[in-house]
């Protein structure tokens, strides 16, 4: 491997360039975004060897292409691959947070070419290029779920290479990541973006003590809720189907809350979160077990 | 002041007692729990000087009662501090966190009795006397709620006790209190309690998956859903006026998310997410300010 691509030099396609580039040194890294901005940034910071506004011939060149920009912009980025691109043995590879969606627009979009979708479970609330960290992934999950545009060759490439940067690999259809992630990293963010959109709402007054005694609670949704709104909105339309059906059931749940809020039924509400307890234990115990 | 009194020896009972014990270790600690299991804890970790089951006529000999166990417990709590109080010079205080419900509950429950309403904004999600710990309360705000039960003499003799532990004060009207702890921890807890609680439902394989991958978001979420139950369930059936009427707007606005979800009205979405992080923002200048 002598040459990749990053389109998209946002918080994580600055830490592969990072990585990679700790790992690689000899690597030679084209970074292509379309804001001059982020460009300026990657130079000044050295995160790879070329900048480029905007998708060329050059790609050609390279044995793996990152996407690593919002959802909506996969389209325009596929038929420029697809016009530029002229080899078939270039692996394109992507970090989207949903993947069905995505799987479809490249069977659609990407002729001849090889393609493996994939998703580090990773990131803060932080974006830009300046975000990015070179051990982002270290002990992170990457979820690869594979489509019928790659062969296990392709698929060991990308996994080696997140393999080398620290990752963890699972292999996973792309519904059922779809369907994890709506309720791990989708809903809740929804819910924190609504949260805190409800109290931005309230009137002046209540608000500047809102931010004065924020405590636990709503001061984790507030640093959720501060996530990048474009990537956010990207994943709430990639994702749709699976994110109303588990909705539903949360409205469904609330209103029981709430039903039982009103009418004093403390059993029921002591019942609910009691149980919850035992995910937090597990996940504790999941921790340990990792280290 | 020589003696004082601790009803409830929990996270925040025991930190006080910690605290106290480390500003004025010649003080008196009288502990009163129903727990046997939490007085002979407290007794190992040394917290206090005496330890009794249930509250007699020694609690007249306290300068001071701290009542930190849950709200629905006040009501058995005031009418026994009534039974065996013999004095009107003792100051019973509380560290609840809703404060009208509980106002209305000691007017009617304690006569001719000082009372002094509090809520120091501290706290994690673990419970329990071996939970606390004598810093709690350094550099957190104790919100002090005055009512007729008490004049400005007894309302500094408890904030200068929270000052000594470190806290900051601030004096605030109780439906005041109420309605931004709804906004800024109540409702946090219940929606936390409530998407653990669905993925909770969801099947055992999903479960298990959802263990494994939970990232940022839902791990946050399952931190907040283990908190203590009966507090919780306590907390929303006191501070239920402000808590529904929130739940309202909170409705409403997730309403909104989903319907744009549904019509893929972006535009909405992305409005709606860029919103928040104004919010994040302040409260990041608001520690700035306090360090």
């Amino acid at each position: 491997m002598k040459n990749i691509s990053i389109i998209g030099i946002g918080l994580i396609g600055s830490s592969i360039a990072r990585s990679i580039k700790s790992i690689f040194p000899e690597l030679n890294i084209e970074i292509i975004d379309h804001s001059k901005n982020h460009l300026e940034k990657s130079k000044e910071l050295n995160l790879g060897n070329e900048y480029k506004l905007s998708i060329d011939n050059n790609i050609s060149k390279s044995d793996v292409v990152f996407v690593c920009a919002p959802l909506s912009s996969y389209e325009e980025i596929f038929d420029n691959i697809q016009k530029h691109l002229a080899n078939d043995k270039t692996i394109i590879t992507d970090v989207g947070s949903s993947k069905l969606q995505i799987i479809e627009l490249a069977q659609k979009k990407l002729k001849n070419k090889k393609f493996v979708p994939g998703h580090p479970i990773a990131g803060t609330e932080h974006s830009g290029p300046q975000s990015g960290f070179k051990d982002l992934f270290l002990n992170k999950w990457f979820i690869s779920t594979p489509c019928d545009l790659c062969s296990e060759k392709e698929l060991n490439v990308i996994n080696d290479l997140w393999k080398n940067m620290g990752a963890k690999i699972e292999i996973m259809d792309a519904k059922n990541h779809d369907s994890i992630m709506a309720i791990t990293s989708h809903i809740p963010h929804l819910i924190a973006y609504n949260i805190v959109g409800t109290a931005n709402d309230l009137g002046e007054s209540i608000k500047s003590e809102v931010i004065k005694f924020s405590a636990s609670g709503f001061r984790d949704f507030t640093r959720i809720a501060s996530s990048d709104p474009t990537m956010w909105r990207d994943i709430m339309l990639s994702n749709k189907d699976e994110i109303l059906s588990l909705l539903n059931k949360f409205n469904d749940d609330l209103k029981g809350l709430i039903e039982a809020i009103k009418s004093g039924d403390g059993d029921y509400l002591f019942e609910r979160f009691k149980k919850t307890k035992n995910i937090r234990q597990k996940i504790l115990e999941e921790d340990k077990n990792k280290s």
